[in-house]
């Protein structure tokens, strides 16, 4: 499995992050190809020091080349470009693959 | 649910950091009280720009009480004291509930 992450920063208007996030971008996010479960938060904390971020964005997908097909699809660079209309501070991006499960 | 994940930022001993996590870290962490699931990769790749990050811990706990008792327990004292014998750049922590799943 290959998971992507997007870790946002706190934003300087919150109330109409959430709201754009909510009404339009997850709903961008939910066609993208391949995409096997999708998960985020506005709850984030930190453990012994403040969270650097207030947004984490979970997305999976069956393995790399579904994520980069995800990604490179129409409907990929919709997401992609989509970003810049809501996260004035932009995000951090990671992927990676994960085997290991209990 | 609760996730708890920690970001490793990247490590002046990459190979000392992966043998020790893998033999001593992750068995410690794998007898948390209450651990429903657990997922690493050293696979870490950024998107647009590299990754601050060599290294993503994920933990599933019920919910947000659960994650603290297992955090609290003994066991769990173990594993956070035991971040410091082998991250010499320490790691980012954060928590979050999740409720959206597709």
């Amino acid at each position: 499995m290959e998971k992507i992450v997007v870790l946002y920063p706190s934003q300087p208007d919150p109330d109409a992050f959430k709201t754009y996030y909510l009404e339009t971008h997850i709903p961008l996010a939910r066609k993208l190809p391949g995409l096997l479960a999708l998960r985020f938060s506005f709850d984030v904390r930190g453990v012994g020091a403040e969270s650097p971020y207030s947004c984490v964005f979970e997305a999976e997908f069956a393995d790399a080349a579904a994520l980069g097909s995800a990604m490179g699809s129409p409907e990929g660079q919709v997401v992609a470009n989509d970003v810049a209309n809501f996260a004035q501070v932009p995000p951090t991006l990671i992927h990676y693959s994960v085997d290991s499960k209990m």
